[in-house]
């Protein structure tokens, strides 16, 4: 189990927990790597990825005082030698900077990622990637790992104009799936989509104003879905350089929103391609 | 235009604009029928709902100072008799009790809806429902609004357990769709689906234990699709007692997010039903 005896804490400024302080602001800025997962379910997916050899290892735990007993399960599923420590609640809520009702916190660190050229090189034969284009809501990015993990995608490949998905938020909303799907985040769409192309990638980027109706298209065995952000959507020179599919919906609304919009293309891929069962 | 000459707040505590004082809190209780909108876009679909003789009216606005030029065209929107109140930041910021970067609210009222009895018997022949059983996040009842416009829904029906979609936020991630959609929240989940089905409507409950594929329904001409929490999903009796549907994804992950799978669910739908164009 995870760290033997836990480690107390009650000076909130004590250094051997000084990576969970402040976190709603300090969220905002690089970490070399590290990141802040919380939440049962998150931490629970980077045992697993961890377990799996997977690109990231969790460093420390911290986890409120009166939850220890009920996480004896999830703390089993991490390594002997990270330590946990715990806090009271006003503690924890003072380290933390806000009212942390989810009460149970890893720091963890992403082991430096493949080369997006090699990310690429190593997918299947049969694969089915999603592209992030200018998406710096950390909702719609982690909305993107959740519904690219639900619906079989083998990569998500996002462009350096998008947000890092290790953001405490955008984990938490992608259910912890950023811990566990292959993803790069490098260079301009432009050069991410011509890599992908020349590896044999049929390229679809999605826009209200896109040629295919997307449940009409009849997908080939190597597909990279294109989101650009809500607002003003994928460039131009993108969408007339590749093929564009539309989600059809109702008249003089706002388009959908791009986690939903995402969601509603991959699971009409994923099926085209009978990745879906 | 709204209000003639703005009157100038300098004063939090001013009576005028009691209102709108810290609504992030205040949010969360029973206002009977008023509401606070947020941002130009969802200011724009109250003045439109207000003028197409829809539920709802605006009561005042109050604006930043500073973004007043700006929205001369949103203000000629609404209707002459409406008092425009303006703020300086520091004020406008100590009223809502929080940072408000979008700068324009609105009071509205929701004229006293009618009966649901009264919502289905309107409803048209040919007709899409899109029901919530026991959502009470916020976020995912806005969503559920903003796909049911996007996917021409004729109107949304909301159990008593669901929470108010009157709600700041619901509001706003429906991109204010609450205000501009037929809908009711009133009974049980049994009573509003038994009402559905004695009106003729066929109610595919959507479940990830559910028997038919959402993509492979034939549906017929009055459709309502269910939707239950992301938790505990829709209880036993409503998917024993009606037709269920699933939505395929991949193995052992959490089921995706309410909002998402209503996209999906009424894409599928209203594309099959021959309402997308």
């Amino acid at each position: 189990m995870a760290g033997g005896t836990p480690i107390e804490i009650t000076d909130p400024a004590d250094p051997r927990i000084a990576e969970f302080t402040d976190i709603r602001e300090r969220d905002l800025t690089g970490r070399h790597g590290q990141f802040i997962a919380e939440g049962t379910v998150v931490l629970s997916m980077l045992a697993k990825a961890q377990a799996a050899g997977g690109d990231v290892v969790a460093e420390k735990l911290l986890i409120l005082k009166n939850r220890l007993a009920g996480l004896s399960e999830l703390r089993e599923r991490f390594p002997a030698d990270i330590p946990v420590y715990i806090a009271e609640a006003p503690v924890l809520d003072a380290i933390a900077g806000f009212h942390l009702h989810r009460g149970v916190l890893a720091l963890g660190r992403r082991l430096p990622p493949p080369d997006i050229a090699e990310r690429i090189a190593s997918l299947p034969n049969d694969a089915l990637v999603l592209v992030g284009c200018g998406i710096s809501n950390h909702d719609n990015i982690g909305s993107l790992f959740r519904n690219a993990a639900g619906f079989t995608a083998d990569a998500v490949l996002l462009d350096e104009t998008c947000c890092d998905p290790l953001y405490r938020k955008a984990l938490r909303v992608s259910v912890g799936s950023v811990l566990t799907m292959p993803y790069g985040r490098q260079g301009s769409a432009e050069e991410l989509l011509g890599a992908l192309a020349s590896a044999g990638f049929e390229i679809w980027a999605l826009s209200p104003a896109g040629k295919v109706e997307i449940g009409a298209i009849a997908p080939g065995r190597r597909v990279a879905l294109v989101m650009g952000t809500e607002g003003e959507g994928l460039p131009e020179a993108i969408l007339n350089r590749f093929r564009s599919a539309r989600i059809a919906q109702a008249p003089g609304l706002d388009s959908l929103n791009v986690g939903t919009a995402s969601g509603i293309a991959l699971y009409a891929i994923a099926r085209a391609m009978g990745r879906l069962g």
